[in-house]
């Protein structure tokens, strides 16, 4: 084994985020022990089964001091708890960083409770598919390819940009950086309006006595609008209410394109639908995931 | 060969649904002949190329009269002009079908110009992807599996409807029955509102000046979510029109829905939007299409 770049990586949370990150990096050979906290001590015993984490942690002072890195990975509503806890114990050179899928309400509490520490926490947002979740679900490649966007703070110091950026590179990611504001604007516009609006669907024909027949004839077209409508609850009420600001007015401006289109449709304009339908075609066909 | 059950078979229209329609008997080996016709001489002779059809028909009084089933599988927007052309010219015989997404449009069109031949005119539609056209899109087993609705009106003699019935079972579709606007009804909420509601979307990204960095960080949720915007903008056009009054219901419904969601989000209240994804949630995990 070559010397570890990170001699030991301490992760908060390691299901599909958490877990998946601590694979890839012991999988790099990079890391010489990944010790997981987490709230359920039947997953982090998983964890270990899984090769994913060497230890459980038991004692935050014990094993932040020590740390090179540190990964939040829980859900965004216990984030700030989790920082208050660790703040005291984190390192002079702990690095740390975090997987949540807002960003404006993570720096939030990352000002308000990391004092002196903000210069050695980078945000960081991996866009990773989310409908599975838990231990059993990380996988060594999940970031391979995928993006990362990083969020850093005027606070930070570029060396800790630079080593939390190597960090989720070395997990095989694409990264990238946004200010927080822009990151949340991005997000709100093309994934959590989507999840908003897929839930909202089928939601729409959850609550209607004909729900079985309807979803009898439900096709292809509906199994792909609405696959992220079976996404964790938990996590995307999380996510709506951390990013409500950017999120309603995503969703007051969808709601002004739907009244658009609902006119055209009740004047039967089957020139504005075409017009309306063919842009929308343009730009989809013409795009791929990166 | 086996006797064919189907001596000869005229299609209108010879792309997808067509063309798919027309390979899956001749692979079944229930069929004569296939004589195709359609507004591009190219696309016929490439069906006749592609093997789909054995003759491009010139005269409709010369191919229709001892023609035993005729497939409509033109745009909706197509079908009132085709029925005017071809009622005169049909044999006592001749059943007729056709592929068309919405049903009391086209059941209207032929109240009004099959005239007695109403008798033998059993509507159906196909369930199958749309986002390919064309000749080339056709496969022998598009409809292998799938879902295709008939929709039998209270003319129709019993004969034709088992006959219509037994050449799309021959396609290996799953055949059920329901009324014209059972089918409008149902379609409206599971097909056509998603069509709107991932164009409109799209459409709204595609209107920003920061369309190129929005898009260039979406993933696989909004991949999903919008497959469906990057369908035929002329045929949806035409389905949005044709079943205006269902889908006005549906969209107005829906708008309904995002204001609830819209007042839960501006009030953070996260109880409330657990509520709606949770249920959400169950309902699309335990569904999988058919």
């Amino acid at each position: 084994m070559s010397q570890p770049q990170f001699k030991k990586i301490v992760v908060f949370g390691v299901g599909l985020i958490g877990g998946s990150f601590a694979l890839a990096l012991r999988e790099a050979d990079v890391v010489g022990e990944v010790v997981g906290f987490g709230r359920s001590g039947a997953t982090l015993q998983q964890a270990m089964q899984l090769g994913i984490i060497n230890r459980i942690g038991s004692d935050l002072a014990v094993e932040l001091g020590d740390a090179d890195l540190v990964l939040l990975a829980t859900p965004v509503g216990q984030m700030a708890d989790l920082m208050v806890r660790i703040a005291p114990h984190l390192g002079a050179l702990t690095l740390v960083t975090d997987g949540g899928s807002t960003k404006s309400d993570v720096v939030e509490y990352a000002r308000a409770h990391l004092g002196a520490h903000l210069a050695r926490f980078v945000p960081a947002h991996p866009i990773a598919g989310a409908e599975q979740s838990g231990a059993a679900a990380a996988r060594t490649d999940l970031y391979q390819g995928k993006k990362v966007v990083l969020t850093p703070l005027p606070e930070n110091a570029p060396d800790a940009v630079a080593r939390v950026r190597q960090a989720w590179e070395l997990c095989g990611a694409a990264v990238s950086e946004l200010t927080p504001q822009q990151h949340d604007a991005v997000f709100a516009a093309v994934s959590h309006l989507p999840h908003l609006l897929s839930y909202a669907l089928v939601h729409d024909l959850a609550q209607r006595e004909n729900r079985d027949l309807l979803l009898s004839f439900a096709a292809s077209g509906f199994r792909d609008f609405t696959r992220i409508a079976a996404s964790s609850p938990e996590m995307w009420r999380d996510i709506c209410i951390a990013n409500r600001d950017a999120l309603l007015d995503e969703l007051a401006r969808y709601m002004e394109e739907l009244g658009v289109l609902y006119e055209a449709l009740a004047e039967a304009d089957a020139g504005k639908l075409e017009e309306i339908f063919s842009l929308a075609r343009s730009i989809r066909a013409n795009w791929t995931p990166q």
